[in-house]
C-alpha cells in the first residue's frame, strides 16, 4: 500500500475561489472587507507571515492593515490597540502576531478582541463559547485539519482519532472540533508513556507535537489516514513535518504533506472567517460543499 | 479481587476541616466571605441544592445569600444579577442555578459572573482562560474528580485515562484537568462505535455520561481504577450511578461510590473556591496536602 495524498493547495483553492465571490458580491452593494493585524514583533517568520497575508487579502479584495507597535510594548498598548479595532465598524477580522514582547501573554491581551471578529480564535472566551456549543472561531490551523479531511471525504463520525501534541492553538481546539463531529478522540503528548499504543489503534492519526519526524511507521495502524500540523524548521530554513513520510506512507491510507496540507489551508480560512463573519457559520459545522470533489479516502472503524 | 472503596466524604471531611480554619482566621481580622447563588428556577432538585449549599455555609461561617429571580426571567435580568453580584464587593462567590427559563441559554448569562468570582466554573472564559494555562475556577465536579483521586494516591501523570460523556460541565472540562496533570486521555461518548475497546486499556475510567449502569465489568480493565459522576434518578427519587458496581467490582481496584464519591465533594469545593478567592490556587495545580493520608490505591501503566 502506497498513502493517498491529502492536498491541502487544492482545499485552499476552493475556499480562494468562493471567497473572491462573496467579496464580489459584497462590492456591488458598496462594501469591501477588511482584516486588522496588530504586531509588536520583527521576528522573521511573522514579518514574512504578515507579507503573505496582505498579498492573499490584495488576491482576493479583502482590504489588510497592519498596526505596528513597538517590540517593547506594554500589555496594555496592546491591549488598546486590539480593542480599538474590534470597535472600528470598518474591521471585520482582528488578529494578533506572535512572539509578543518579553513578558507580555497571549492570555493577558487576547481577551482584547471581540470574538465576533476573533477570526483566529485567540480570545479564551471564544474558545470556551464554541466549545460548549455557542458561536465562535476556532483557531484557523485546527480547523484546517478538520477542513482538509471533509475535503477528501473522511469520515469523522465514530472515527476513532488520535491527536499528538496538546497546544492551545492546535491540540486543544482540535480534539473539541473531532469531539463535537462525534469522533472518538484520544490525546497523547510528550508525557504519554507508551506512544505507539496510544496512535496505533487511531484511524485517524493527528502529528501536532512540533517535533520533526516523530511519528513513524511504528507508531501507524495500517490504513489509518494521517495528518501532519508539524511546521519545524532546520538550521537551513527548510521546512518539515512531524510525520517520517517514508516510514508512515506504505502503512498509511493517506497522508498530508509538509508544505502544502493544512499549512495550504489556515490563511485562506482565516479570511472566509474575516468576509462570511461569525453569524454565518459556526467553526464546528461541516465544511460547506468542496467546489472539486475528490474520492473519498476509506477509513478503517 | 474486589475494588478498593474512593471515599468521597473523606476527602470532603478534609476540605471542610481546613476551610474552617481558614474562615476563623478571616474572622479575627473582620472579613466574612459570601457565596451569592442566582436563581431563575423552582425545580425541586435545583430548590433542595440551594438549601444544602446554604446549611453548608452556615455550618463553615460563610455567608449564603439567595437572589430569586420570576421562571420566566429574560436573559437580560439574569445577567444583571449576574453582573450586579460579580460588582459587589462583599460577594466572592457567584452561582447560577439550572435549569434556567425557557429560551435562556447558560453560554448567553454566564458570561455576566466575574472570572475571579465564577466558583463553579460557569463563565465560558473561565473554561477558555484555565484550559490555555491562565488563571480560573473549573466546574466543582469535574474539580471534585481530581481531588478524589489525589486525596487516594492515584497517580495521573503518564496514565491512560478515559473519560466516557463529554458534558460542557464535566467531561470537557475533566478531561483537560487530566490532561494537564500530564495524563493520556481518551474521551468516549453515546457515538462511540466500540465502547469497551475504548474503556478497557483505561487505568483511569471516569464515568460521566449520565445514563444508569452504563459501564459494566466488560467496560474495565482488571486493576482500573473507576471513578462514577453518573447522578441519576429513578422514578421513585433513588440515586444511582453511571457504574454498575456489581459486575465492575470484582474487576477494578478501587471504585468510588454514588452517593459518597464524587458528589460529596462538589459542595466543598465550591465553598474552598469562595473562601480562597482565584489568587490563591489554580484548579490545575495538584490539591493541596490532605489531612487524613490513606493508603495509595495501585494504579497499572
Amino acid at each position: 500500500m502506497s498513502a493517498g495524498i491529502l492536498d491541502g493547495r487544492a482545499v485552499a483553492a476552493g475556499i480562494t475561489e468562493r471567497s473572491i465571490e462573496r467579496v464580489g458580491e459584497l462590492a456591488r452593494t458598496g462594501g469591501q472587507r477588511r482584516l486588522h493585524i496588530v504586531t509588536a514583533t520583527t521576528d522573521p517568520s511573522s514579518e514574512s507571515y504578515v507579507r503573505a497575508l496582505t498579498r492573499y487579502g490584495t488576491r482576493i479584495g479583502v482590504r489588510v492593515t497592519v498596526e505596528r507597535l513597538d517590540e517593547g510594548a506594554p500589555a496594555e498598548t496592546i491591549r488598546r490597540a486590539l480593542a480599538s479595532a474590534s470597535a472600528d465598524p470598518s474591521v471585520h477580522g482582528v488578529m494578533l502576531q506572535t512572539p509578543l514582547p518579553a513578558g507580555v501573554s497571549l492570555q493577558q491581551v487576547a481577551t482584547a478582541i471581540a470574538v465576533d471578529k476573533d477570526v483566529d480564535g485567540a480570545n479564551p472566551l471564544s474558545l470556551g463559547t464554541w466549545m460548549s456549543g455557542g458561536a465562535g472561531f476556532a483557531p484557523a490551523t485546527a480547523a484546517a485539519v478538520i477542513e482538509l479531511l471533509d475535503h477528501h471525504g473522511v469520515e469523522l463520525a465514530g472515527a476513532r482519532v488520535t491527536v499528538v501534541g496538546r497546544s492551545p492553538v492546535v491540540g486543544k481546539p482540535l480534539l473539541h472540533l473531532f469531539l463535537n463531529r462525534d469522533a472518538t478522540v484520544t490525546v497523547a503528548h510528550s508525557k504519554t508513556k507508551n506512544l505507539a499504543a496510544a496512535t496505533r489503534g487511531a484511524s485517524i492519526l493527528v502529528a501536532a507535537a512540533g517535533s520533526p519526524g516523530l511519528v513513524t511507521g511504528e507508531h501507524v495502524g495500517d490504513g489509518a489516514v494521517v495528518v501532519d500540523v508539524g511546521t519545524n524548521y532546520d538550521a537551513f530554513g527548510r521546512l518539515s513535518g512531524d510525520v517520517d513520510a517514508g516510514s508512515v506512507a506504505p502503512r498509511a491510507a493517506a497522508l498530508s504533506p509538509v508544505p502544502g496540507g493544512v499549512g495550504a489551508i489556515t490563511t485562506a480560512l482565516l479570511f472566509r472567517n474575516t468576509i462570511t463573519g461569525l453569524a454565518a457559520r459556526r467553526p464546528t459545522e461541516p465544511a460547506a460543499q468542496t467546489t472539486t470533489e475528490p474520492a473519498p479516502v476509506p477509513v478503517p472503524h
